[in-house]
């Protein structure tokens, strides 16, 4: 029956002692989101959420790793990049790198064959990180796809509408979207006299156009990649062109730069009528015809995208991406059914950075954390703490953000004091006397009023001075703006 | 200058080849999460993420990954069930088994001393999956935590009524919560006459009470953990005992059960203060106290819980649980610090599975998607997809949920009927007259009726018909039940 606190002592002690013998920290290439960051991730996300939810899509959610095998022979050169969970027996599993090829997966198992669908989710990449630049081996994808058999490019038009609006209503600055075809860069290379067989590999090339000069990549396409230099510069006549999408479609059919091959009309047919549904939406402001866009990955077929941000005229960076890509679902399924699917996916880590960087600039180098409404204080007597959570608990119950100082006798200067700090608007305050009369307290902070209320109107009162409900928040600014 | 046709034909019969060989499938112990599930989900965070806030916290994330050392002595014997990552060259890695040892290498790697956060996310354990009881092995946890040195139990009873609230708030019917306290735990085995060395290996037995009948769990402490008999029954004198908090409270001082014991005594003070403020915030009538209740978790130090279920006086599983662990965030710190924290735990899983079973219930078996607020059709004449679109796109602009059909020229018949189907409460009918006249048609589906509006007042009409703009429902409800 000895006291435990020897035993606690030594439990303590040994607690410590399995404590870890370097700093502790988080793996290469991933990163801690501190509660400032979180509430600008979450200020994105809602945005983004509100776009997909006001075109009708419905969300799904697939896990976080997948058989091996699902991604298998998904990524070409890319597949490297996949983390592989280690065997501790049963199946061979692995992280997922994109939200495209689950969803692939996705409709396969659940025999979907027409879905408009969002999916947010964190995917996975052993790639070299470059966290400056918004680069992380862990990262957001917001992902919204359309798959079924629809009206010729009318879905790939909402896509890029999707796209569009989000990067419009998010508070990243300029942007723009690249616009080209998957075809009608096939049919470029065979025009130029590209082997069939050497599409896909001159295509990666090609795609490395925004980040190395033209020499650059016309030495991998002859030397690495064994291309005559006359079929090089044959590319390379194409692949500088771009402009405003009506400018390039007419001189490029004016000039008959494709002659007649069949698969090249086709496409320009393509983005005519992409062009006029994205007029119709009012989204071909946003939009460039660049024949020097590839995308990386294999499996597109169709229209192909990129979004960047503009500072000026200066490209910033990539900020999502996408395509048709008629004939991934294919792999999952029984051999001739085709499920064709178009989607755009956002890529959110330069997004967190680009409205990082413009909130340090409004609020001058630091970031505000999300704040509560009210703090409830007390004033003397007994049972303070008790009395503050009596009152604390009527706000929660009203759905109003609230907190009480944890501590149980804090000083009423010392809580004022700290609610100003925080930028607290109001306080709500109770004393001996107001508690046993069941009253309290208002004191608005911004306005230095102060006036006393009964208990049962406590949350009227706050109302009426305009403290908004959590989850309230978007509704009241439509309200105030008149759009509601 | 050949045609692509047959290359391209060429590109998916290999695509095709590559398919899978096996029906594709999600890993051993996972899922996909369809669109009426994820609507589900969806619910339940809104409101889980609405009680955190409104008590101030704020939100943080971690990566999915962590160092396999910062997981490493933490979890006892469970440690077996932690996912590791392959070794590709680099860290050695393991997939997070809570978010409470990540929160505790947060709080070490971010120097954070003081803080009341919540966070939502996926953990991973490789256990027997039961998928029919909620049990998966990629499941969601959303953590409360209070971490810093405040007045005794004030944390520790803003956790338990975060708790409540949530559960409260959740559709799931009746729950209860049952209390204990480890070190009265402690005080008791000591009392009973359990070596300190077996507090923690007869805990775990203990901890199974609520599976197990105490002949098997009694078996367990003898013969397994070579306990006497006699210790053994005087444990099992103890466990038995629970009920309303101040009556249990009331009898164990009255009977002086745990004699002059000073660690019971002191964990019984704290039991006196925290159903004090648990009272003051209107929270004691969903608890009991519990003296079987023991967590198997090794690093509780103080005040512990767990949610269960109730229908009417049956326990349907476990939700959630918590308690107070001073001394894990000292594992990653310089010796001697200590930062003492208390948290809670809402298993969500369990929680969809109610959800979804209470919404079969009431809307007869199916679960409906979540739904579109308008329908915009057109009727006969040119472009009427680009009239459908332009008519769309001012939907969207508002933050109106809106489709069009993607096929060209749907039947206006056809289209209505599809509405009616799916329960879209109003369709926008835009014909070559109308269209020429810069108006449209407004069909109320439910009220049967059909007015003709000019196009810029077209949102207005909505709007004044009820439409509520994406994001705004959650206050618009309060509006309409006079709370806000």
């Amino acid at each position: 029956n000895e006291d435990t606190v020897a035993q606690l002592d030594k439990a303590i002690e040994s607690l410590l002692s399995g404590g870890m013998q370097r700093k502790p920290k988080v793996p290469k290439g991933t990163r801690d989101y501190l509660p400032e960051q979180m509430a600008i991730r979450d200020e994105a996300f809602t945005i983004i959420r509100r776009v997909f939810k006001r075109h009708g899509a419905v969300e799904i959610d697939t896990p976080v790793f997948e058989l091996k095998e699902t991604l298998t022979g998904k990524y070409g050169e890319d597949s490297k990049l996949i983390y592989d969970l280690a065997d501790q027996g049963g199946e061979r599993l692995a992280l997922r790198y994109d939200l495209t090829v689950p969803f692939a997966r996705f409709l396969a198992v659940n025999a979907v064959g027409n879905i408009k669908r969002f999916h947010i989710g964190k995917v996975y990449r052993r790639d070299q990180p470059a966290l400056s630049r918004g680069r992380y081996r862990e990262f957001y994808q917001c992902d919204f796809d359309i798959a079924g058999v629809y009206g010729r490019m009318v879905p790939d038009s909402e896509c890029l509408a999707v796209a569009c609006e989000i990067l419009d209503a998010l508070p990243i600055g300029d942007f723009g979207i690249k616009l080209n075809h998957r075809r009608l860069l096939d049919a470029i290379l065979d025009i130029c006299g590209v082997p069939a067989e050497k599409f896909r590999t001159i295509c990666s090339a090609v795609d490395k156009l925004d980040k190395e000069p033209w020499e650059e990549v016309r030495r991998e396409m002859v030397e690495d990649k064994g291309l005559s230099g006359d079929v090089a510069d044959r590319i390379g006549e194409f692949v500088v062109l771009k402009g405003k999408p009506w400018d390039m479609y007419n001189s490029l059919m004016t000039e008959k730069k494709f002659g007649d091959h069949k698969g090249a009309l086709d496409a320009m047919e393509d983005m005519k009528i992409l062009f006029e549904y994205l007029d119709a939406m009012d989204k071909l402001k946003f939009i460039s015809f660049d024949l020097s866009l590839a995308r990386g990955l294999d499996y597109y077929t169709g229209v192909i995208y990129e979004a960047v941000c503009m500072n000026g005229n200066t490209q910033v960076g990539s900020i999502g991406g996408g395509g048709r890509y008629d004939y991934l679902v294919s792999m999952f399924q029984e051999a001739g059914k085709v499920t064709p699917t178009v989607g755009v996916s956002v890529g959110i880590e330069r997004v967190f950075t680009l409205m990082e960087e413009r909130l340090q600039k409004e609020q001058g180098g630091t970031i505000k954390q999300p704040n509560v409404s009210v703090l409830v204080a007390s004033a003397g007597g007994e049972n303070q703490l008790q009395h503050r959570m009596r009152l604390t608990n009527l706000l929660w119950a009203a759905n109003i953000s609230a907190e009480f100082n944890q501590q149980e006798n804090p000083k009423l200067k010392f809580e004022i004091a700290n609610a100003l700090e925080r930028g607290i608007p109001f306080m709500v305050i109770v004393g001996e006397e107001e508690a046993k009369e069941n009253k309290c307290k208002v004191k608005d902070l911004n306005a230095r009023t102060e006036e006393t209320v009964d208990v049962p109107n406590l949350v009227a009162l706050l109302r009426e001075k305009g403290v908004i409900p959590v989850g309230c928040e978007f509704a009241m600014e439509l309200l105030k703006n008149g759009k509601a």
